[in-house]
């Protein structure tokens, strides 16, 4: 089994929606990405920090799901960060209500010497500098998948594209594979950001599916089309971490094998969205995650012959 | 092979894109219906309108596609139903710059004998009066397809209600679904819409391809990913000829077979949108279509064994 590094925030979230609102509870990029690829039960770690406001028993949860803490700093009198939003009704889109950076303004990434041979390495979003200092910490990956987000193309353009430069996948979204590109089409949007770096370009497109480019080819994964959305909170990153996971476990890391990968991760958003923050993926089995699949293929699967 | 008809606008467009503009040229959604669902060498009839205005070489090219014009009415002094818009930069709204209708103020629908037998019925978008009354002159049909948009639910919502407690399929987009139904989930939208009549709801979403929902299950065709869209002008209506046009070729009107019928309505849609008007759908060969289904399989199938 590959080893997989994971970068990215373990941190509080305050979360509101239409159906209801929550106080401080456990979010982060990082937590959501070592969930979601905890469920192949590959061996990982992440690196990340927090404050000594940050309960042990979050820790514990991430060690419980066999997640690596080694490299979460806990900075003594430091405070987590803390982000709060509010999600319109549509669900698609929200407000920022507070950021406190906290103990993240200082981050230095320290990767355990124990995964500095890691296989695949997620940088989850963060500053791109912290991102490329994590990287640079690495022996020689055999991938490197970035995320990352709209607030670094406005605000740090230059470094963003340093360790875009370096990276085998980046994720993204729709809006912002159009800001990073300045094309509209996404199909022209793909074709100049693998020029950037990566060989392979994942745009998430929400509640439309995701879609993965790689020379002249396209996958697309759909998402699963549910009642109700619940708390979109995390589920990009739980996409990234079911597709870093389920490559982790395979050691495949071929296109025709990234299809799958990106299925697994739409179905792992999917979960993720049916309940406040982490709570749905804390309580997920792999027998519901292959149920899943089952729909997955009922959805998407066809039977017509080429005459 | 099924016998098909078809009921919609023949009728006169003037588009604005961001790529160019238009006189006046051959538009309506019986035409585009006709068009795309001519692509399965079906025995396919059109019902519709026309003033004297309209150009003979208009009517010989639908004919040139083995489609019955019979049904098709040329008022003698009349005017034809005109349609001019412009779409916005992204392609996916549009401002209506005007609307003649013309000789279609008084459409009164007259089914031809020979199609009174019709297995398939295709009422495209049109006053659900008029669309009732074409059901009302055909014998006994195994399956009625209503297509629909939100100005019959501004202006006609009872007499909408009617013809759609009659048919078996209705297509809609995302927005309308949500008008019919009053729920913001596609999920629940389909639902309710079930329980106004139609066994089957297809809900298109553009550029985010079309859902199918019965009963239980739900089916996603995926639109493909291009790397521009000319003119979307028709996509929606080469969508349900597409569909009507295999489920009449086939002769099976199973879910199964229904799903593949809405890829090939994705299929010949993505050839609509690649230039103005009926234009690419005039030039269109059998062997194009078969190669974009091989490209609808690589978007979409995986293999991941269930564990």
């Amino acid at each position: 089994m590959s080893k997989l590094l994971i970068v990215g925030t373990v941190a509080f979230d305050a979360i509101e929606t239409p159906f209801g609102k929550t106080d401080k509870i456990l979010g982060g990029a990082g937590t959501y990405i070592g969930l979601s690829a905890s469920q192949f039960n590959v061996d990982s770690a992440v690196v990340s920090v927090v404050g000594d406001d940050f309960p042990q028993k979050y820790l514990d949860l991430l060690i419980k799901n066999n997640i690596n803490i080694e490299g979460i700093e806990i900075v003594e009198g430091g405070k987590t960060f803390f982000w709060s939003g509010r999600y319109h009704n549509d669900l698609n889109t929200r407000d920022t209500l507070d950021t406190q950076l906290n103990v993240l303004a200082d981050f230095n990434p320290v990767v355990p010497s124990t995964y500095k041979d890691a296989d695949i390495v997620m940088l989850g979003n963060l500053h791109p500098l912290v991102q490329l200092s994590v990287l640079e910490q690495v022996e020689n990956p055999k991938l490197v998948v970035l995320d990352t987000m709209n607030f670094w193309m406005d605000n740090t353009w230059n470094d963003l594209l340093k360790v875009i430069k370096k990276v085998d996948v980046i994720t993204i979204n729709d809006e912002e594979a159009r800001q990073l590109s300045g094309e509209h089409s996404l199909v022209k949007a793909a074709r100049k950001i693998n020029a950037l770096g990566p060989d392979y370009v994942v745009i998430k497109k929400g509640e439309h599916g995701a879609l993965l480019f790689h020379e002249e080819e396209i996958f697309f994964a759909p998402a699963l089309p549910l009642e109700e959305v619940f708390d979109p909170t995390g589920a990009g990153d739980t996409f990234a971490g079911g597709f870093v996971g389920y490559l982790a476990k395979t050691e495949d890391i071929s296109f025709e094998n990234m299809k799958n990968a990106i299925i697994y991760g739409s179905n792992l958003a999917s979960f993720c969205v049916e309940k406040f923050g982490t709570e749905r993926m804390q309580e997920l089995s792999a027998a519901n995650v292959q149920e899943r699949l089952e729909e997955f293929k009922k959805l998407t699967q066809f039977e017509i012959e080429i005459t």
